[in-house]
């Protein structure tokens, strides 16, 4: 039994996830960029991304992904598909989705007028289309606002965009511990290490080693990325784990290589 | 009616999905390069990538995205989660979804066998694991082989490794009609344009066209991307939306910014 509320549960965790709108993701022509940033940000927020889903533009498969991971999750974020042309068909799947009608937003449709004055064509005017009940995220970059609706984050495809968006919500959602990481590498085959790996993750409950082989200078390596919410734990499995790689002949890196 | 066979009729449509097993990307710690290398390459094997999942290194995670997406598209492809350590759990997810035992495949023994002569450790020995019932996809790089169980091939998670074996793949998979190409671009807000594109998909069915804003050098641009099997419709379609951006006043580029 504990006193503390759900609200200040100091082992809350919060989850989120991700529905790229993709066309241009799906068929090759862009390497995306967002789930990366996304990624990091979050987890600086105490927020970890726990699934992503790249869809076509296409409202069934927007919507499908987003109810289906709205409710199993703290946060919802979706990039892209907001801009002003025929394509951007975001908000409309959202709306339908979530079974709330399109409104045009009147602070959206402030924000476009501030910036586009007697310029505010129809097109334009799309970019102030959100679901009904939404809120406003600030585009620093290029205005046209991201929308929250529910727990439902709708962002820019644009990295530049999202990212100013992120910036705009920093610090705003709230998070529980961060998990944090720290590396020990080595010049070795994984393989060899793998025995090794196993028994220091068993004995140190919370703590989760994952082991990334690489291929450089001619030469196999493998960086082992050990996650918790605790600093000092992760210094000390870091220890152990340096120790019995050197016990079994395998020089280790105290850090990434 | 038609004559033709399902085997043969020219419009069947191919498509796949891929499963992502990916701590490491959920956490931001690696930039994906799989997604795009993997979707330009079904696009030359004319399979249409429909949906990515990103899921976390867990047996239900992992099970639950390749049952959700196997029924659905011709071919499922899964990166990581294939090597000798103990975060690698793939083979017995997959095994496990698809209600197989794990067996050690003799063929993958055989050619871990001739890699490593006596140093084929218990650890090694794990990426002969397969589902019961599999072949082989061979890895050109680093030996230890991929699979392929019913209509899923698993890959490896190093991009080096995935780009070897989808090289031995290459031909192989029964495709359609890839889908091509081409882009017209412009120094311009997209919104200006947005109602050309709307005007131009719409007259000519069977071309897609996607706006994909830029800002560059201080200006904004925006690339037109129409996608069509047929790449005379593309070459008519774009004669048409330049003619049409050059009546309303931007001057259209004849290939991307």
């Amino acid at each position: 039994m504990t006193d503390a509320s759900p609200a200040s549960a100091p082992d809350r965790i919060y989850t989120a996830a991700l529905v790229v709108i993709g066309d241009e993701i799906l068929s090759g022509r862009t390497q995306d960029a967002n789930i990366a940033y996304l990624a990091k940000w979050l987890g600086v927020q105490g927020i970890r991304l726990k699934e992503v889903r790249v869809v076509v533009d296409d409202m069934d498969a927007i919507g499908d992904a987003v109810n289906a991971l709205r409710s199993v999750h703290d946060y919802l974020f979706t990039t892209g598909g907001i801009g002003p042309t025929h394509d951007d068909i975001t908000v409309d799947a959202i709306a339908a989705a979530l079974g709330r009608p399109v409104i045009v937003h009147p602070d959206a449709q402030a924000i476009l007028a501030a910036h586009y004055g007697d310029q505010l064509t129809d097109a334009r005017l799309r970019m102030a289309r959100t679901p009904e009940g939404a809120s406003l995220i600030e585009n620093p970059r290029t205005k046209a606002p991201g929308i929250r609706v529910e727990n439902i984050f709708i962002m820019a495809g644009v990295p530049m965009i999202t990212q100013g968006m992120l910036a705009a919500l920093d610090g705003k959602l709230p998070g529980g511990a961060p998990v944090l990481s720290r590396t020990v590498a080595a010049w070795t085959q994984e393989s060899k290490a793998a025995e090794v790996l196993r028994r220091t993750e068993r004995a140190n409950p919370g703590v989760q080693i994952g082991s990334y082989p690489f291929w450089r200078e001619g030469k196999t390596g493998a960086n082992f990325v050990m996650r918790s919410t605790s600093v000092e734990q992760l210094a000390d499995v870091a220890q152990q784990l340096m120790a019995a790689l050197d016990a079994i002949g395998i020089a280790p890196v105290d850090g990434e290589l």
